[in-house]
């Protein structure tokens, strides 16, 4: 099979029941053709999926077609974008009918959910490497940018974290295998097949996220970002940091390490005014909006936090000098911070 | 070096000397933001650049970097759409400080050219591949598709053939390395350095172009794609075929070859309504256009073709069933012709 037929069979087939109206050519001519109307901003996100490097060997076919749609997904949720189209450039080593069948099947599972349409793409013999570019909309202005956070904001997170890196270990065998086979199937589930939370872009709007990224890399070194593109602080409580489930039968401090220093949960951190933090949380509370997890505070320096903390018996770490971490556990649960940091 | 560190030295700093005004933000956050003034349409194109298959191992780090974008820029000059910016997926085997220079060059070397700013990527490791994503903008309706040829419109090509065929075949050992170097460097200056013809772009829509695509799998294959998406037929005379230069120490029958079958030469297959090719003829005799090469006309059906032809004593051949090609050359022209055709 061609690429002509590959991309005809599998993927442009699928493309047609998925029209976007911002779509004014797909599949099959020099380029495809957008138009986007004139009060928004088109949002571009590019991310290359790798075996071996962004996903295990053996990593089922639609696992794959799904996440690397999904981690591009992710980066348009935390612009506020809401997604329009992608391109996909397809590196396989053979045409296997098979893993085409199932990694189409996963591609536009999450396609379809998010009205995102397939317009073009390039397969190659080589290598098995998945590239996507997602384009997405957002109104002029309401963009969601990582240096818009202000000193006095909270900082939140949208769920749980840890579930993902978990099951890396576990895959890994730096884990034992937990006994009971359904949190197993969880956290892998949470590494396969992650949620982009485009579900939160209308909240993010109405509550005026003043920042956000996704949470790719690891809380912490993802927060990092915000505060050097916001040039501000924050201060974190450690204890306030949502673990995934997944997690329970570990000890506290490897759940925390986890969550702190585990990737590819893609859910979002995003900072709040304080007020509409408030609002927010009262509507969640009220059962009228999703959850959302405050973890700590923006600020301009940490002078008088750590002053303040230095004073109880709390646990504190001074993060790349923009993070002030505080925790009721011990220093082991900071042991595993990759990056550079210092005690006081 | 880390991700953030390789896209900061070689493609950040570049890309800072090159804004184009359509881009809002760049490179560093989680989305590129552009926004395409309401009269245009964006145009967007994807292609995989593969070590192996796409450029020979130990092609010069310049050229991979040239050449990979340069094949992009190619498909917006298709659609007669204006370069405004572009995406970057390296996956490279290591950080090698010399090849990242190098290819930085390249791609600068042509994106500087043109306009087009570097907007976002990733980088990993893995075996050598670049997938780059570029937008282009055309006028709302005035975007030249391959569906829009029509009975009476002269077949064009925008320069001379064959010559980055040939520069394969040399590299492959399938031809007998020429004794004047100065044939080898030209030849593979067309192979690593195409130039695609985005100065075609005000032509193409001044003359109301009616269907266009580049020349990357060979004028006959990709011509056929613009007669099946317009639904319709060709007359081509071969011996109006420009052949380029590098050519000229071969058999008039292996240039032919070359010329009709040999991909990678970027130059540009179009139709144009008959009187507007004599007004873009009269004006390149001038001096005041760019020269356009007339070697054919769209045609409903060819049945009164073949009659004519008949009657003669050129060479012709269908092709695919909706190209006739005509010749005054001998059978041996034909035979590397490498898709289904079939003699009268």
């Amino acid at each position: 099979m061609n690429e002509f037929e590959i991309i005809k069979k599998y993927f442009d087939v699928c493309t047609a029941s998925n029209n976007n109206s911002d779509v004014l050519l797909g599949i099959g001519d020099d380029c495809a053709l957008l138009h986007i109307e004139p009060q928004y901003n088109m949002a571009v996100s590019t991310d290359t999926f790798l075996e071996g490097t962004h996903f295990f060997k053996g990593t089922e076919p639609k696992a794959i077609g799904y996440k690397s749609l999904a981690v591009n997904i992710s980066d348009l949720a935390a612009m506020g974008a809401t997604p329009v189209a992608f391109t996909l450039a397809l590196t396989i080593p053979e045409c296997n009918e098979d893993f085409l069948t199932k990694f189409a099947e996963g591609l536009f599972l999450l396609a379809n959910k998010n009205h995102i349409q397939l317009i073009g793409g390039d397969t190659t013999r080589g290598p098995l490497s998945i590239t996507i570019t997602v384009f997405g909309k957002v109104e002029q202005g309401k963009e969601i940018r990582r240096s818009g956070a202000k000193d006095g904001d909270v900082v939140c997170v949208s769920g749980p974290l840890g579930g993902a890196a978990y099951a890396v270990a576990l895959r890994y065998g730096n884990e034992k295998m937990p006994e009971d086979k359904n949190i197993i199937k969880k956290a892998c589930s949470l590494l396969d097949y992650p949620n982009p939370r485009t579900d939160l872009i209308p909240w993010l709007h109405k509550f005026h996220a003043s920042s956000a990224l996704d949470i790719s890399d690891g809380l912490l070194g993802d927060l990092n970002h915000i505060l050097e593109n916001s040039n501000c602080c924050a201060c974190i409580d450690c204890d306030d940091i949502p673990v995934s489930s997944s997690l329970t039968l570990l000890s506290p401090e490897k759940q925390l390490n986890y969550a702190i220093n585990g990737g590819d949960d893609y859910e979002l951190c995003f900072t709040l005014p304080q007020h509409e933090f408030t609002s927010w949380h009262e509507k969640y509370l009220k059962g009228e909006a999703p959850e959302v997890y405050r973890i700590g505070t923006v600020k301009n320096n940490l002078n008088n936090d750590i002053k303040t903390f230095k004073s109880t018996d709390r646990k504190i770490i001074n993060y790349n000098g923009r993070l002030l971490l505080q925790s009721s556990l011990m220093s082991p649960i900071f042991n595993n911070i990759k990056e550079s940091f210092s005690h006081f």
